[in-house]
């Protein structure tokens, strides 16, 4: 999507080897990108989340195995590299997804080949990524459109959204909001609700930003907000992205997600999840019982991050000296609740029968159900 | 209850007629207090948040009334310092009921008799909230000790909160929370969940600030994580506060509130409402419907303030310069969410017939139910 006019993905190959990416870490204040050169660099940028969102994290892994491999292209190191940048963070199922790819493709070659391999694969899964997002747009473009119609004249369908899976959070387009552009790209009026999404604040630092660089009318809400919202009619759908959804649909996301959820059903406002299908763990069943919750740090929740009035970036603490902090970053959101899957194969309903008929090539996988490899 | 070691009430009257409060906005940082001198003093620093909480908003514009004939008894005087009080918060409905009760007493008066009586009467009402509020904590003491026979030896009972409804809120021991210190005094082990409350923090600032005076084992947790904590067995009960209850029990609290109520009936948590009954408004039946939701300024999502490792306290931007914002103030919890109400009369199920039977004589004041004023 565009920065100031100008086409611009969230990660590249550099001219001299090493990977482009944008620190999201300093959004919406200032726009800068970090180049990484060695294994360590790329694992750093994805524990402290200068690259987040599932799908980027992916294709950042997969970058990171290159440029292990560019250090020492050895079966023990490419182990290595796998544990380093799978320890990374818990909850995305996408960067377990984009390791195992890394490993299939280079394993069984000799080291010379590894690392154009990897390389090659890195890309693929990069443009994969992008392409699996253009498809989730059009999809979901339908179902703002067909809201749209069902609006008066003049009116705006209105989405409220949680967090943050913009593009920022993939190769390009995004999950969650890769409907909204496909939408506002065609003239359809719309507005976000965007959640601030504490408490990193994704929502109101990447998903208003981006938002507001493309041109999309939006408002940034307390989370607090939405329920209200929908009590008095004022949002036509929910799009969220995901973290990992399980066999059954049911969706981990961002911690809050489950709230929304809850209040969509309450006033009968469709809720849907937009994912890419690498985001889809066929081994896990039950997601509350069976997804590992990331706990982060306490500073995320007791301070905040901004920009004085004098343009200085300045962090505040907001809790009292003493007070314990707890700082659940997801949760997960049955799959009762949820209207819809939107996939680049279509508008699922979370169910497994839906999902292992849509993506049959990941039942024959490594990832398949305990059921089938039992 | 204590700051400091130092027993103290939110609102006192100072020896030259003065009114003194803790300035709350400045909390958690810096603890201190203001005189206001004047009925725009009251005003102002009810409208600006000095002082909050709906039943604090009412014993503070009950002092304004006395200073407002301080400075003129007149009955012109009487009447715009009525209108001007009124008008400083839309939704907590005891701000209405104290001024009531202000007028009422003094409007057929000479002259000469209005301030005394006024000072007695505001008095009166202060130390009134005092008896209410340690009357909701007796009864809602007793559905935490219930909550916590059920536990397992050497476990908390967790209460979640959201808001501050402490004493802060009140003019002592608070409302949501008076149960909680009635508890935590008896030796009964438990731990807050407190909502950080965004927009303007006041579960973070506020709550986890006067809980951590008194010594009350808590957790600061951003408003996004109960529902989480909810589906992992992580709350026994939760407890808030309310502006305004209907006459079928309809909520209006801190917005979030809903979302809190919704997860609870969904995690079969019970919810509970701690409120002193001038917070009932018996003219209202629906409350999404008839409550006015008031909408405060967008610098309360767009800026935090909070203190810099150094110490100064410094307001920062977290939202993107060009993004609209939103910032409704309340929501509605629907009746069928809410497992009790918690009185100074004792704990009354959210309807209309309870309620009545409970506060009879509110039915025959000027804010009996439509119904019966027709």
């Amino acid at each position: 999507m565009k920065i100031q006019g100008r086409h611009t993905r969230t990660i590249w190959q550099e001219p001299d080897g090493a990977i482009g990416i944008i620190d999201q870490t300093l959004l919406p204040h200032r726009f800068a990108t970090v180049k990484l050169q060695t294994l360590e660099d790329v694992a750093h940028a994805i524990s402290s989340m200068q690259v987040r969102g599932a799908p980027l994290i992916g294709a950042a892994a997969a970058y990171g195995m290159c440029l292990a491999l560019r250090a020492d292209a050895s079966d023990e190191h490419l182990e290595r590299a796998y544990a380093t940048l799978l320890a990374t963070r818990p909850t995305a199922i996408n960067l377990k997804w984009a390791l195992d790819e890394m490993l299939a493709v280079v394993r069984n070659r000799p080291r010379e080949e590894r690392l154009p391999t990897a390389w090659r694969r890195a890309a693929e899964i990069a443009d994969e990524d992008v392409a699996i997002n253009q498809a989730i747009g059009r999809h979901g473009c339908a179902l703002i459109e067909a809201a749209a119609a069902r609006k008066k004249p003049g009116e705006r369908v209105n989405v409220l959204t949680h967090c943050n899976a913009g593009w920022l959070a993939t190769v390009d387009w995004g999950t969650a909001l890769a409907p909204v552009y496909t939408a506002h790209d065609k003239g359809i009026a719309l507005h976000v609700w965007a959640d601030e999404t504490r408490p990193r604040n994704q929502g109101a630092a990447l998903t208003a930003w981006e938002l507001g660089q493309h041109g999309v009318p939006h408002t940034v809400i307390p989370d607090n907000t939405g329920g209200h919202l929908m009590q008095h009619g004022l949002v036509d759908l929910v799009i969220v992205g995901t973290d990992r959804v399980t066999a059954t649909g049911d969706v981990c996301n961002k911690i809050g997600t489950y709230l929304k959820a809850l209040a969509a059903h309450d006033n009968g406002v469709p809720f849907y999840v937009g994912l890419p299908s690498p985001t889809i763990d066929f081994t896990v069943s039950d997601g509350i019982a069976e997804i590992p919750i990331e706990q982060r740090g306490a500073d995320e929740v007791a301070t905040m991050t901004g920009r004085t009035a004098d343009g200085r970036i300045e962090t505040v603490r907001i809790v009292p000296d003493g007070s314990a902090v707890a700082n659940y970053a997801f949760d997960v959101t049955p799959a009762r609740l949820v209207t819809g899957l939107i996939t680049e194969r279509g508008v699922l309903p979370p169910a497994r029968g839906a999902l292992a008929q849509a993506f049959p090539e990941r039942l024959t996988r490594s990832d398949q159900p305990r059921s089938v490899a039992r």
